[in-house]
C-alpha cells in the first residue's frame, strides 16, 4: 500500500504579508511592456479573496489543449514562503525579461502551433505563436530530483517486467476492461499477441514519471507513470536554455546563479535511445516511424526529436497518422512493417494513448497490424498498458512489486514515492473519501488527464456509484490528494505575462532499451518541469493554464 | 555614364521544351503534401500563354509588405537553361524536402511576422510564420560574386568621400529637392549640421550593394546602393543554413553539392561593425540603439543582429521608434544622446528611411536630436543622401567618380557595374525612352521601391512630365533596365510551394568604421540572395513575390 493515506490536510492560511509583498496594491494591471500585451495580473485582495477559487478548481490545467501530452495533475496547494525575492525586481527589469524571452523563443524554435490559426496543427511553418513558459526557473530541492532520478532505472526495470507478466496484466485489469471499452481494446490485441506467443526481443521505453512534492510531509510522490507518448523531451530542454541565457543576463540583478539551472538532455538521450533501438533492428534501409495524431499543435516537440535523430545518427523519419498506416501498412511474411513501401524499425508513439485517437476501426487495425510486426515498438501494447492508472495501483497494493523486483532497497525506494492508492473495492477508503473527499483525487483509468475529480464531486461521484451498484466503479481509482508548495510565478502565455501563484510538476524521463541478451540503456534522461496555475475567469486569464518551466536547484 | 544603355532587348522567346520538361501537363496542382497547404503551381500551358502577364507586370514584388526592407527590383528576364536538372527531382522526395524545409525554418528562426495576425508586428513571439524562402539555393557564377565583393569596399570607401563633400550632395539634390519634400527634409538636417559644422569623426556604414546579372550581356549591373537600414543579415545567413541542410540530406539525389552553397557571416560581420563602433564610442554605459518601425513584421531578422550583439559582444540594444526618441531623448551639453535616461552609443536605423516614417514633426525632431548628438549613427544624414538614387545617377555622370577616388582601376571597377542612369534634363534619353520605354525603368528618387515605371507607363508618364513642363521631372531618373536570367523555381510562403519562373538580385553587404585617424573596417560582409517572381492573380498566388534564397556557386 502507499504511504500517506492518513496524512492531515495541511493549514490553508495563505500568508497575507507575503501576498501583500508580492502583489502591488493597484488592482488593475501593474504595468504593460505594450498596453495590448503584457498584463500582469492578480493584484493582493482580489487575490486573497479569490483563494477558494484559485485553488479549489476540479479541472485540470490544458495549455495546448492537444490531449494526453498537454494535461497536468491539478492539485491543491499550501502555500510558503516563495524562493525568490521577486518583490525586489524592478518593473522596467521584468519588462526587458519579458521582451528577451519572447525573442529568444521565437529564434530557437520554442514554439507550438497557435490554437487559433487552422492549418498550425497540419502545417509546420505556419501559425506558430512562443510555447507557454514561465519566466524564471522553479526552485526544487536537489536532494529530491535525486531521489527521482534513483527511482528512474528501477521504474523503467519494473515496467520491462510487468510488461511480460501476461496474466497479472489481464487480471489486474479484467474489472476495468468490463466498464472501459478503451482498455478492453488494448486488452484484446494484448491476448492476440500472447495467443501468437508473440515476443517482443527488442525493447524499447521512452517513459515519464511524473512527481510532486508534497510541502507538508516534504515526500516527492508519484503523479503517474507515463509510458506511451511521454511529451516535451524536446521544449523541455529549451526553457533550460531559455532560463539560462536570461539569468546569464539578469541573474545577477535577481541574486540568481544560471549554474544552478539544472542541465536537461532529454531530446539528445531519447534520440540516442531511439538510435541505438533502430541499430538493434539491424535494417539499415528502415526508418523511425512517429505516429501521431492527425492535428499536432505541440508537433515542433516531436520535430526537435527527429530532428536531433537525423541529425546526430543518420536515422530517418516518417510521420503517420493511425489512418494512414491501416492504408498504407503491409506485414511482410518475415514480420517486417512496411508503411508506403519503407521498411519501419522502430515505431514511436505521439499518438494512439486516449480513445478519441481511434475514431473508426481502421485506427485499431493499424495498432494491431503493428503490434504484429517486428519493428520495435515504443511502446509495446504491454507496455502500454503496464503504464495504465489502474496497473499503477495494483503495484501500490502490499507485496505485488516483490512480485517483479528482487532487490529489497529498490522496492523500498519504490513505495517511498507511492502515494495512497485504492481500488473503489475498499469500502474503509469509499467511506473516507466520502466523509473527507478534500484529500482524495478521483481518476479515470482513461488517458488524456483532464478527467480526475476533486472536491465535493468525489463525494457525490462515489455516492452516486454505490447507489447505482454496477461495476462503473471499476473505471475509476482513487489517490490521495497532494498539496505541492505554492510559489508566485510569473508565467507567459501568448505575449503576456501572468503574475500568478502556481504549483510545479516534476517528470523525470528515462530510457529503457534490452535485446534478447541484455539491457543496453537503462537511464534517466533529463527533466520536464510543469508549472500550473489555476485562475477565475477574470482578469483575462482562461481558466487555468500550464507552462513549461526549468529547475533551479536548491 | 554606364554601359550598355544602347542595348537591345534579348530576344524573349521562351524554351518550350524547357517548360514541358519543367512543368507538367496537368492544369491542376502537380500534387499536394496535404491537400489544403502545399500546392504547386503553372502548368506548363498555363504559364506558355501568361507569359507576357508573367514578365511585363509593372508592380515590384512585395514579399512581406513592409516597406523598404522588402521591396525587390522587378526586372525583365530572358529564359535560359536552368542549372539544376529539376526533371528529375521525384516527387515524393520534393514532398519530404518541402516538410524538412518548413520545420528548420520554424526550429532555427527563420520567422516573419504573419500579416494576418494584429500582434504579429509589435508582439515577439506571436502570429510568426515562416519568411518566404526558395526551396534550393540559386546557381550564380563565383566570378561574378567575386566581382561583387571586390567592388564592396571601394563603395564603402565612395559613400564616405560623398559624405564628406557637403556642396556636392547640396547641389547634386537642389533640383530633386524642390518636388520631393522628404528629400528636402533630409537636405534641411543636412544642411543644419553644415551650419553647426557638425564632424562625425566615427563613421560607420552597413550598406548593402544590389545587382543582377544582365543574361545578354553577362555584365553584373548594379540596381541600388543602400545606406539605410540594410535589411535581411540575419535571415539571410539563416536560409544559407537551410539550404546546407536540405542538400546534406539530399544533396545527392539532385546532383547538387551542399560545400558549393556559399556561406554567409552577414549577422555576424554587421555585429562586430556594430560591436567596435560601440567601442569606439568608449562609453562602456551605453546602449546601441536600434531605431524600428511601430509595427516591424520583420523584426526576427533584426532581433538575429541585436542577439549576436549581446552573444558575441555583450553590448546591449535597446528598440525606440521615432515617436519614442522624440519623447524620451535628451541631448547632454557634451552632446551625449540619451533615450529614456540611457546614453546611446550608436544608432542603427531600421526605420527611417521612407516619407511614411515620419507621420507628424515628431519623428523629424528626433531624427534632428539624434543627427545633433555625438552618438554614433548608421547612417549619419551624409551617409543616408550618398546612398539616394539621384545621387547613384550623378555618380555615373563622367568624371564624377574622379572627385572622390584616386585609383583609376578602382573607378574602372565601379563603372564597369553601373547601368544607364540619366536624369530626365538629358532631351536624347528622354526621346530614346518614350520610343523604347521597355528598356527602361523610371525611378522616383523617393526611397521604399515598389514605385518604379516600367514599359508603357514609362513612355505616359514622360509624356505628361514633357507636357506639364513642371520640375516634376526632377524626382525622377531614368535606368536602363536589366534582363537577367530566368529560372524555373520553387518558392516557399506561408506552408504552400509554388513552382515558378524567377529572377534573381543579388545584395552584397558591406560595412565601414573609421575614426579620426583611420579606417577600422571596410569589408564585404555576406551577401542577401532575393528570388523573385511575377505571377498573375490565377492560381492562388497574390501579385508576385520575392522570397529569400543562397547562392550556388558554378
Amino acid at each position: 500500500m502507499g504511504v500517506g493515506s492518513s496524512q492531515s490536510l495541511p493549514n490553508s492560511t495563505f500568508p497575507c504579508a507575503l501576498a501583500a509583498t508580492f502583489f502591488p496594491h493597484q488592482s488593475q494591471p501593474i504595468f504593460s511592456f505594450n498596453p495590448s500585451t503584457i498584463i500582469f495580473q492578480r493584484p493582493c485582495k482580489r487575490a486573497m479573496t479569490e483563494r477558494s477559487l484559485l485553488w479549489s478548481s476540479s479541472s485540470s490545467f490544458v495549455p495546448l489543449n492537444s490531449g494526453k501530452v498537454d494535461q497536468v495533475e491539478t492539485q491543491m496547494g499550501s502555500a510558503v514562503r516563495p524562493m525568490y525575492d521577486f518583490h525586489g525586481i524592478d518593473e522596467a527589469l521584468l519588462q526587458r525579461m519579458v521582451y528577451d524571452a519572447l525573442v529568444w523563443s521565437s529564434l530557437h524554435g520554442l514554439v507550438v502551433g497557435d490554437r487559433t490559426v487552422k492549418r498550425a496543427g497540419t502545417v509546420p511553418g505556419v501559425g506558430m505563436v512562443h510555447a507557454p513558459f514561465a519566466l524564471l526557473p522553479m526552485p526544487f530541492p536537489e536532494s529530491h530530483w535525486q531521489q527521482a532520478c534513483e527511482l528512474t532505472p528501477i521504474f523503467n526495470e519494473l515496467v520491462d517486467r510487468v510488461s511480460l507478466d501476461w496474466k497479472f496484466l489481464q487480471e489486474a485489469l479484467s474489472r476495468t476492461r468490463k466498464v472501459d471499452s478503451f482498455t478492453s481494446r488494448l486488452l484484446d490485441i494484448h491476448s492476440k499477441m500472447q495467443e501468437m506467443n508473440k515476443k517482443e526481443e527488442i525493447r524499447l521505453g521512452l517513459h515519464r514519471s511524473d512527481y510532486m512534492l508534497d510541502e507538508q510531509t516534504k515526500l516527492l510522490l508519484q503523479i503517474e507513470l507515463n509510458t506511451i507518448s511521454s511529451s516535451f523531451p524536446g521544449l523541455s530542454c529549451l526553457v533550460t536554455e531559455l532560463h539560462r541565457s536570461l539569468l546569464n543576463h539578469y541573474g545577477k540583478h535577481l541574486g540568481l546563479d544560471s549554474k544552478r539551472i539544472l542541465g536537461n538532455s532529454a531530446v539528445t538521450q531519447f534520440a540516442e535511445a531511439l538510435a541505438k533501438a533502430w541499430k538493434e533492428y539491424n535494417n539499415p534501409r528502415a526508418l523511425v516511424m512517429f505516429v501521431v495524431q492527425t492535428e499536432e499543435r505541440n508537433m515542433y516537440d516531436q520535430h526537435w526529436l527527429s530532428t536531433a535523430l537525423k541529425e546526430r545518427h543518420d536515422v530517418t523519419t516518417i510521420r503517420k497518422t493511425l489512418a494512414e498506416i491501416d492504408a498504407e501498412g503491409k506485414l511482410l511474411p518475415d514480420g517486417t512493417l512496411t508503411v508506403g513501401g519503407q521498411p519501419v524499425a522502430v515505431i514511436y508513439f505521439r499518438a494512439g494513448y486516449a480513445p478519441t485517437d481511434y475514431p473508426s476501426e481502421s485506427e485499431w487495425r493499424a495498432r494491431l497490424l503493428m503490434e504484429q510486426s517486428s519493428a520495435v515498438k515504443c511502446p509495446s501494447i504491454s507496455y502500454h498498458l503496464a503504464g495504465t492508472k489502474k496497473i499503477q495501483q495494483e503495484l501500490a497494493k502490499p507485496n505485488v512489486l516483490e512480485r517483479f523486483l528482487e532487490n529489497k532497497d529498490d522496492i523500498a525506494k519504490l513505495r517511498k514515492c507511492f502515494a495512497g492508492l485504492w481500488s473503489l473495492d475498499d469500502s474503509n477508503i469509499i467511506k473516507e473519501a466520502i466523509q473527507r473527499p478534500e484529500v482524495f483525487v478521483m481518476k479515470p483509468q482513461r488517458e488524456g488527464g483532464g478527467n480526475n475529480i476533486y472536491g465535493d464531486d468525489v463525494r457525490e461521484t462515489l455516492l452516486r456509484l454505490q447507489k447505482e451498484g454496477t461495476e462503473e466503479d471499476a473505471a475509476y481509482i482513487l489517490m490521495q490528494r497532494i498539496f505541492p508548495n505554492v510559489s508566485p510565478t510569473f508565467l507567459m502565455r501568448e505575449g503576456i505575462c501572468y503574475k500568478d501563484h502556481a504549483i510545479s510538476e516534476l517528470g523525470i524521463y528515462g530510457a529503457y532499451l534490452r535485446n534478447k541478451e541484455k539491457v543496453i540503456i537503462n537511464d534517466q534522461c533529463g527533466h520536464l518541469m510543469r508549472t500550473k496555475v489555476s485562475s477565475s475567469n477574470e482578469g483575462g486569464v482562461a481558466a487555468g493554464f500550464a507552462v513549461l518551466d526549468s529547475i533551479y536547484l536548491t
